[in-house]
Protein backbone atom coordinates (compact mmCIF):
# COMPACT_ATOMS: atom_id res chain seq x y z
CA UNK A 1 0.00 0.00 0.00
CA UNK A 2 1.65 3.33 -1.35
CA UNK A 3 1.78 6.04 1.58
CA UNK A 4 2.66 9.97 1.51
CA UNK A 5 4.91 11.98 3.91
CA UNK A 6 5.50 15.61 4.12
CA UNK A 7 8.29 17.36 6.13
CA UNK A 8 10.06 20.86 5.93
CA UNK A 9 13.67 21.78 6.39
CA UNK A 10 15.87 25.44 7.44
CA UNK A 11 19.01 25.57 6.18
CA UNK A 12 21.47 28.85 6.28
CA UNK A 13 23.41 30.32 3.69
CA UNK A 14 26.26 32.04 3.98
CA UNK A 15 26.78 34.64 1.43
CA UNK A 16 27.14 32.71 -1.98
CA UNK A 17 28.57 29.11 -2.81
CA UNK A 18 26.96 25.14 -2.25
CA UNK A 19 25.77 23.78 0.84
CA UNK A 20 25.33 20.25 1.01
CA UNK A 21 22.06 18.97 2.85
CA UNK A 22 22.48 15.18 1.29
CA UNK A 23 22.89 13.82 4.97
CA UNK A 24 19.78 16.23 6.19
CA UNK A 25 17.47 14.65 3.13
CA UNK A 26 18.66 11.07 4.50
CA UNK A 27 17.75 11.26 8.07
CA UNK A 28 14.30 12.22 7.22
CA UNK A 29 14.28 9.00 4.79
CA UNK A 30 15.96 6.50 7.59
CA UNK A 31 13.10 8.38 10.21
CA UNK A 32 10.29 7.37 8.43
CA UNK A 33 11.99 3.85 7.09
CA UNK A 34 10.92 5.05 3.48
CA UNK A 35 12.06 1.90 1.24
CA UNK A 36 11.31 2.39 -2.51
CA UNK A 37 9.42 5.78 -4.04
CA UNK A 38 9.97 8.90 -5.00
CA UNK A 39 11.76 11.99 -3.01
CA UNK A 40 10.65 15.34 -3.81
CA UNK A 41 12.61 18.62 -2.82
CA UNK A 42 11.24 21.68 -3.02
CA UNK A 43 13.52 25.36 -2.20
CA UNK A 44 10.69 28.12 -1.51
CA UNK A 45 13.05 30.98 -3.09
CA UNK A 46 14.22 32.91 -6.01
CA UNK A 47 17.05 34.08 -5.19
CA UNK A 48 18.34 30.58 -4.36
CA UNK A 49 18.53 27.04 -6.38
CA UNK A 50 19.26 23.67 -5.75
CA UNK A 51 21.53 21.99 -7.38
CA UNK A 52 23.28 17.99 -7.61
CA UNK A 53 26.77 17.74 -8.35
CA UNK A 54 29.95 16.62 -7.32
CA UNK A 55 30.55 15.95 -3.84
CA UNK A 56 34.25 15.27 -4.10
CA UNK A 57 36.80 18.50 -4.86
CA UNK A 58 35.75 21.21 -3.49
CA UNK A 59 37.69 22.98 -6.72
CA UNK A 60 34.55 22.14 -8.72
CA UNK A 61 32.41 24.13 -6.29
CA UNK A 62 34.65 26.83 -6.22
CA UNK A 63 34.71 26.78 -10.33
CA UNK A 64 31.44 26.79 -10.73
CA UNK A 65 30.63 29.71 -8.40
CA UNK A 66 33.17 31.54 -10.29
CA UNK A 67 31.65 30.81 -13.51
CA UNK A 68 28.36 31.60 -12.34
CA UNK A 69 29.79 35.13 -11.26
CA UNK A 70 31.80 35.69 -14.26
CA UNK A 71 28.05 34.84 -16.56
CA UNK A 72 25.86 37.12 -14.75
CA UNK A 73 27.99 40.30 -13.47
CA UNK A 74 26.88 41.94 -10.23
CA UNK A 75 26.06 45.53 -11.12
CA UNK A 76 25.51 44.74 -14.98
CA UNK A 77 24.01 47.78 -16.34
CA UNK A 78 21.28 45.82 -18.21
CA UNK A 79 19.61 45.61 -15.16
CA UNK A 80 16.50 48.12 -13.65
CA UNK A 81 15.77 45.96 -10.54
CA UNK A 82 18.36 46.77 -8.29
CA UNK A 83 16.71 47.31 -4.77
CA UNK A 84 18.03 45.14 -2.47
CA UNK A 85 21.85 46.11 -4.20
CA UNK A 86 23.77 44.71 -6.99
CA UNK A 87 24.08 40.97 -6.60
CA UNK A 88 19.92 40.87 -6.56
CA UNK A 89 18.96 40.55 -9.70
CA UNK A 90 21.78 38.30 -10.56
CA UNK A 91 20.75 36.41 -7.62
CA UNK A 92 17.02 35.48 -9.76
CA UNK A 93 19.04 35.04 -13.18
CA UNK A 94 21.39 32.57 -11.67
CA UNK A 95 18.33 30.98 -10.06
CA UNK A 96 16.09 31.10 -13.42
CA UNK A 97 19.32 29.27 -14.82
CA UNK A 98 19.41 26.43 -12.54
CA UNK A 99 16.57 24.52 -10.59
CA UNK A 100 14.15 25.24 -7.06
CA UNK A 101 12.94 21.61 -7.37
CA UNK A 102 13.43 18.17 -8.13
CA UNK A 103 12.33 14.43 -7.78
CA UNK A 104 14.91 11.69 -7.12
CA UNK A 105 13.73 8.06 -6.88
CA UNK A 106 14.04 5.61 -3.52
CA UNK A 107 15.36 2.13 -3.92
CA UNK A 108 15.93 -0.36 -0.81
CA UNK A 109 15.85 2.64 1.33
CA UNK A 110 18.28 5.54 -0.32
CA UNK A 111 18.41 7.54 -2.91
CA UNK A 112 19.16 6.60 -6.51
CA UNK A 113 22.16 9.04 -6.54
CA UNK A 114 25.21 8.61 -8.55
CA UNK A 115 28.68 7.61 -6.52
CA UNK A 116 29.48 11.37 -7.12
CA UNK A 117 26.39 13.12 -6.55
CA UNK A 118 25.62 15.05 -3.58
CA UNK A 119 22.23 17.38 -3.48
CA UNK A 120 23.26 21.08 -2.69
CA UNK A 121 21.60 24.63 -1.43
CA UNK A 122 23.41 27.48 -3.30
CA UNK A 123 23.02 30.42 -2.10
CA UNK A 124 23.23 33.46 -5.13
CA UNK A 125 22.72 36.28 -2.36
CA UNK A 126 26.48 38.04 -1.39
CA UNK A 127 24.58 37.49 2.39
CA UNK A 128 23.79 34.97 4.54
CA UNK A 129 19.69 34.09 5.01
CA UNK A 130 17.59 31.39 6.06
CA UNK A 131 16.09 29.34 3.06
CA UNK A 132 12.85 27.06 3.70
CA UNK A 133 12.76 23.86 1.86
CA UNK A 134 9.82 21.39 1.73
CA UNK A 135 10.08 17.21 1.34
CA UNK A 136 7.59 14.79 -0.30
CA UNK A 137 7.81 11.46 -0.47
CA UNK A 138 5.27 9.15 -1.67
CA UNK A 139 5.95 5.38 -1.80
CA UNK A 140 6.39 2.25 0.27
CA UNK B 1 -5.79 6.15 0.18
CA UNK B 2 -3.48 7.73 -2.30
CA UNK B 3 -5.00 8.86 -5.60
CA UNK B 4 -3.94 10.64 -8.71
CA UNK B 5 -5.70 12.89 -11.31
CA UNK B 6 -4.95 14.21 -15.08
CA UNK B 7 -5.48 17.79 -16.49
CA UNK B 8 -4.62 20.07 -19.12
CA UNK B 9 -4.48 23.10 -19.78
CA UNK B 10 -4.27 25.90 -23.04
CA UNK B 11 -2.28 29.26 -22.41
CA UNK B 12 -1.80 31.80 -24.37
CA UNK B 13 2.28 33.57 -25.17
CA UNK B 14 2.15 36.89 -26.64
CA UNK B 15 5.77 36.96 -27.93
CA UNK B 16 8.77 37.15 -25.43
CA UNK B 17 8.06 36.82 -21.91
CA UNK B 18 7.02 35.49 -19.53
CA UNK B 19 2.94 35.06 -18.35
CA UNK B 20 1.87 34.15 -14.33
CA UNK B 21 -0.29 30.87 -14.02
CA UNK B 22 -0.30 30.04 -10.60
CA UNK B 23 -3.76 30.91 -10.09
CA UNK B 24 -5.07 28.51 -13.12
CA UNK B 25 -3.20 25.52 -11.34
CA UNK B 26 -4.90 26.59 -7.50
CA UNK B 27 -7.79 26.31 -9.59
CA UNK B 28 -7.87 23.04 -10.94
CA UNK B 29 -6.31 21.64 -7.05
CA UNK B 30 -9.62 23.87 -5.27
CA UNK B 31 -12.01 22.41 -7.65
CA UNK B 32 -10.65 18.72 -6.79
CA UNK B 33 -9.88 19.81 -3.42
CA UNK B 34 -7.06 18.16 -2.97
CA UNK B 35 -5.25 18.43 -0.07
CA UNK B 36 -1.86 17.06 0.29
CA UNK B 37 0.34 15.66 -2.44
CA UNK B 38 2.62 16.27 -4.97
CA UNK B 39 1.49 18.23 -8.49
CA UNK B 40 3.16 18.15 -11.85
CA UNK B 41 3.62 20.29 -14.59
CA UNK B 42 5.01 19.60 -17.35
CA UNK B 43 4.79 21.56 -21.11
CA UNK B 44 4.76 20.01 -24.04
CA UNK B 45 6.87 22.18 -26.11
CA UNK B 46 10.80 22.87 -26.92
CA UNK B 47 10.51 26.56 -27.60
CA UNK B 48 8.97 27.81 -24.46
CA UNK B 49 9.58 27.26 -20.32
CA UNK B 50 8.40 26.84 -16.92
CA UNK B 51 9.68 29.22 -14.72
CA UNK B 52 9.55 29.51 -10.99
CA UNK B 53 10.15 33.57 -10.47
CA UNK B 54 9.14 36.29 -8.29
CA UNK B 55 5.66 37.76 -8.95
CA UNK B 56 6.38 41.34 -7.03
CA UNK B 57 8.24 43.65 -9.08
CA UNK B 58 7.93 43.03 -12.43
CA UNK B 59 11.31 44.24 -13.47
CA UNK B 60 12.27 41.21 -12.54
CA UNK B 61 10.48 39.75 -15.35
CA UNK B 62 11.78 42.94 -17.71
CA UNK B 63 15.76 41.77 -16.45
CA UNK B 64 15.21 38.15 -16.92
CA UNK B 65 13.96 38.53 -20.44
CA UNK B 66 16.62 41.17 -21.29
CA UNK B 67 19.56 38.94 -19.78
CA UNK B 68 18.23 36.23 -21.88
CA UNK B 69 18.22 38.41 -25.18
CA UNK B 70 22.16 38.98 -25.01
CA UNK B 71 22.98 35.70 -23.64
CA UNK B 72 21.05 33.97 -26.40
CA UNK B 73 21.29 36.55 -29.31
CA UNK B 74 18.81 36.45 -32.30
CA UNK B 75 20.01 35.94 -35.78
CA UNK B 76 23.55 34.27 -34.05
CA UNK B 77 25.94 33.33 -37.08
CA UNK B 78 26.82 30.41 -35.16
CA UNK B 79 23.19 28.84 -35.77
CA UNK B 80 22.28 26.76 -38.87
CA UNK B 81 18.50 25.88 -38.09
CA UNK B 82 16.72 29.18 -39.18
CA UNK B 83 14.04 27.44 -41.06
CA UNK B 84 11.35 29.80 -39.12
CA UNK B 85 13.49 32.93 -38.47
CA UNK B 86 16.24 34.65 -36.35
CA UNK B 87 13.92 33.63 -32.76
CA UNK B 88 13.99 29.99 -33.36
CA UNK B 89 17.27 28.62 -32.56
CA UNK B 90 16.97 31.06 -29.69
CA UNK B 91 14.10 29.91 -28.33
CA UNK B 92 15.09 26.38 -28.31
CA UNK B 93 18.33 27.32 -26.30
CA UNK B 94 17.05 29.42 -23.71
CA UNK B 95 14.43 26.41 -23.10
CA UNK B 96 17.30 24.37 -22.55
CA UNK B 97 18.80 26.75 -19.86
CA UNK B 98 15.36 26.54 -18.23
CA UNK B 99 13.10 23.59 -17.55
CA UNK B 100 9.38 22.31 -19.28
CA UNK B 101 7.82 20.07 -16.44
CA UNK B 102 8.11 21.28 -12.39
CA UNK B 103 6.92 19.07 -9.32
CA UNK B 104 5.96 20.73 -6.30
CA UNK B 105 4.55 19.48 -2.99
CA UNK B 106 1.05 20.20 -1.65
CA UNK B 107 -0.08 20.77 1.95
CA UNK B 108 -3.17 21.52 3.51
CA UNK B 109 -4.42 22.57 0.00
CA UNK B 110 -2.16 25.09 -1.22
CA UNK B 111 0.84 24.48 -2.81
CA UNK B 112 4.17 25.31 -0.74
CA UNK B 113 5.65 27.96 -2.86
CA UNK B 114 7.37 30.96 -0.78
CA UNK B 115 5.52 34.13 -0.13
CA UNK B 116 7.53 35.62 -3.93
CA UNK B 117 7.23 32.39 -5.83
CA UNK B 118 5.31 32.41 -9.19
CA UNK B 119 4.56 30.08 -11.70
CA UNK B 120 5.14 31.04 -15.14
CA UNK B 121 5.10 30.37 -18.84
CA UNK B 122 7.84 31.94 -20.90
CA UNK B 123 7.36 32.37 -24.62
CA UNK B 124 10.46 32.37 -25.70
CA UNK B 125 9.32 33.28 -29.43
CA UNK B 126 9.01 36.52 -30.74
CA UNK B 127 5.03 35.44 -31.80
CA UNK B 128 2.41 34.40 -30.17
CA UNK B 129 1.30 30.69 -29.60
CA UNK B 130 -0.92 28.66 -27.91
CA UNK B 131 0.70 26.67 -25.26
CA UNK B 132 -0.17 22.78 -24.09
CA UNK B 133 0.54 22.07 -20.51
CA UNK B 134 -0.12 18.57 -18.38
CA UNK B 135 -1.01 18.43 -15.15
CA UNK B 136 -0.75 15.45 -12.70
CA UNK B 137 -1.94 15.05 -8.85
CA UNK B 138 -0.65 12.24 -6.65
CA UNK B 139 -1.91 12.50 -2.93
CA UNK B 140 -5.21 13.11 -1.02
CA UNK C 1 -5.62 1.17 -6.20
CA UNK C 2 -2.30 3.16 -7.54
CA UNK C 3 1.29 1.34 -7.47
CA UNK C 4 4.46 1.75 -8.48
CA UNK C 5 8.04 0.59 -10.08
CA UNK C 6 11.10 0.89 -10.34
CA UNK C 7 13.70 0.81 -12.89
CA UNK C 8 17.55 1.08 -14.43
CA UNK C 9 18.51 1.61 -17.78
CA UNK C 10 22.07 1.80 -19.18
CA UNK C 11 23.02 4.01 -21.94
CA UNK C 12 26.13 5.23 -23.74
CA UNK C 13 27.37 8.47 -24.91
CA UNK C 14 29.89 8.63 -27.52
CA UNK C 15 31.42 12.21 -26.66
CA UNK C 16 29.69 15.10 -26.42
CA UNK C 17 26.12 15.52 -28.32
CA UNK C 18 22.31 14.37 -27.55
CA UNK C 19 21.24 10.60 -27.44
CA UNK C 20 17.30 10.07 -27.77
CA UNK C 21 16.33 7.31 -25.37
CA UNK C 22 12.49 8.20 -25.66
CA UNK C 23 11.94 4.44 -27.13
CA UNK C 24 13.74 2.55 -24.01
CA UNK C 25 11.51 4.69 -22.11
CA UNK C 26 8.32 3.73 -23.75
CA UNK C 27 9.24 0.33 -23.67
CA UNK C 28 9.48 -0.03 -19.68
CA UNK C 29 5.93 1.71 -19.80
CA UNK C 30 4.32 -0.58 -22.69
CA UNK C 31 5.78 -3.81 -20.77
CA UNK C 32 4.45 -2.68 -17.70
CA UNK C 33 1.22 -1.43 -19.23
CA UNK C 34 1.34 1.80 -17.09
CA UNK C 35 -1.70 3.55 -17.86
CA UNK C 36 -1.94 7.05 -16.26
CA UNK C 37 0.42 8.28 -13.45
CA UNK C 38 4.00 10.28 -13.27
CA UNK C 39 6.92 9.16 -14.98
CA UNK C 40 10.46 10.24 -13.45
CA UNK C 41 14.07 9.85 -14.80
CA UNK C 42 17.24 10.53 -12.88
CA UNK C 43 20.90 10.60 -14.22
CA UNK C 44 23.55 9.62 -11.82
CA UNK C 45 26.07 11.64 -12.74
CA UNK C 46 27.41 15.21 -12.74
CA UNK C 47 28.62 15.73 -15.87
CA UNK C 48 26.07 14.54 -18.48
CA UNK C 49 22.37 15.70 -18.61
CA UNK C 50 19.19 15.43 -19.51
CA UNK C 51 17.11 17.45 -22.08
CA UNK C 52 14.18 17.47 -23.78
CA UNK C 53 14.04 18.74 -27.05
CA UNK C 54 12.77 18.82 -30.73
CA UNK C 55 13.46 15.26 -32.14
CA UNK C 56 12.87 16.77 -35.72
CA UNK C 57 15.93 18.59 -37.46
CA UNK C 58 18.93 17.45 -36.14
CA UNK C 59 20.17 20.86 -37.21
CA UNK C 60 18.89 21.87 -33.88
CA UNK C 61 20.91 19.34 -31.81
CA UNK C 62 23.90 20.67 -33.34
CA UNK C 63 23.48 24.36 -32.39
CA UNK C 64 22.64 23.52 -28.71
CA UNK C 65 25.95 21.50 -28.62
CA UNK C 66 27.82 24.89 -30.76
CA UNK C 67 26.17 27.18 -28.62
CA UNK C 68 26.88 25.39 -25.24
CA UNK C 69 30.61 24.86 -26.19
CA UNK C 70 31.11 28.09 -26.57
CA UNK C 71 29.15 29.56 -23.79
CA UNK C 72 31.41 27.01 -21.28
CA UNK C 73 35.00 27.38 -22.98
CA UNK C 74 36.95 24.09 -22.53
CA UNK C 75 40.59 24.90 -21.03
CA UNK C 76 38.93 28.24 -19.66
CA UNK C 77 41.67 30.16 -17.68
CA UNK C 78 39.05 30.52 -14.63
CA UNK C 79 39.45 26.72 -14.00
CA UNK C 80 40.84 25.25 -11.20
CA UNK C 81 39.78 21.86 -11.32
CA UNK C 82 41.14 20.22 -14.54
CA UNK C 83 42.24 16.87 -12.97
CA UNK C 84 40.74 15.22 -15.64
CA UNK C 85 40.95 17.43 -18.99
CA UNK C 86 40.26 20.67 -20.68
CA UNK C 87 36.58 19.29 -20.77
CA UNK C 88 36.17 18.20 -16.63
CA UNK C 89 34.73 21.17 -15.48
CA UNK C 90 33.12 22.52 -18.61
CA UNK C 91 30.83 19.00 -17.96
CA UNK C 92 30.10 20.10 -14.85
CA UNK C 93 28.81 23.50 -15.66
CA UNK C 94 27.28 22.16 -18.53
CA UNK C 95 25.50 19.79 -16.43
CA UNK C 96 24.24 22.96 -13.57
CA UNK C 97 23.26 24.87 -16.28
CA UNK C 98 20.55 22.07 -17.49
CA UNK C 99 19.11 19.27 -15.37
CA UNK C 100 19.58 15.45 -14.45
CA UNK C 101 16.26 14.67 -13.35
CA UNK C 102 12.71 15.10 -14.59
CA UNK C 103 8.95 14.30 -14.32
CA UNK C 104 6.40 13.81 -16.90
CA UNK C 105 2.74 12.31 -16.54
CA UNK C 106 1.39 9.65 -18.27
CA UNK C 107 -2.10 9.44 -19.73
CA UNK C 108 -3.63 6.27 -21.51
CA UNK C 109 -0.22 4.31 -21.75
CA UNK C 110 1.81 7.27 -23.15
CA UNK C 111 4.19 10.15 -22.15
CA UNK C 112 2.42 13.35 -22.56
CA UNK C 113 4.82 14.58 -24.11
CA UNK C 114 4.35 17.52 -27.31
CA UNK C 115 4.58 16.49 -30.66
CA UNK C 116 8.46 17.41 -31.11
CA UNK C 117 9.90 15.97 -27.77
CA UNK C 118 12.20 13.69 -27.84
CA UNK C 119 13.82 12.36 -24.38
CA UNK C 120 17.68 12.92 -24.74
CA UNK C 121 20.42 11.99 -22.73
CA UNK C 122 23.21 14.63 -23.25
CA UNK C 123 27.13 13.90 -22.94
CA UNK C 124 29.28 16.89 -21.88
CA UNK C 125 32.21 15.00 -21.67
CA UNK C 126 34.57 14.12 -25.11
CA UNK C 127 35.08 11.08 -24.89
CA UNK C 128 32.50 8.04 -24.43
CA UNK C 129 30.98 6.99 -21.26
CA UNK C 130 28.43 4.27 -19.74
CA UNK C 131 25.72 6.22 -18.17
CA UNK C 132 22.85 5.16 -15.61
CA UNK C 133 19.54 5.72 -15.20
CA UNK C 134 17.24 5.34 -12.66
CA UNK C 135 13.60 5.18 -13.94
CA UNK C 136 10.29 5.18 -10.95
CA UNK C 137 6.46 5.16 -11.93
CA UNK C 138 3.61 5.83 -9.50
CA UNK C 139 0.01 5.70 -11.00
CA UNK C 140 -2.14 2.74 -12.40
Amino acid sequence: MLRQSFHELTLATHGRGLNEFTREVEKWIAQNRFNEGLLTIHLQHTSASLLIQENADPDVRRDLEAFFKRLVPDGDALFIHTAEGDDDMPAHIRTALTVVNMSIPLRAGRLTLGTWQGIYLWGHRTHGHARHITLHFVGE
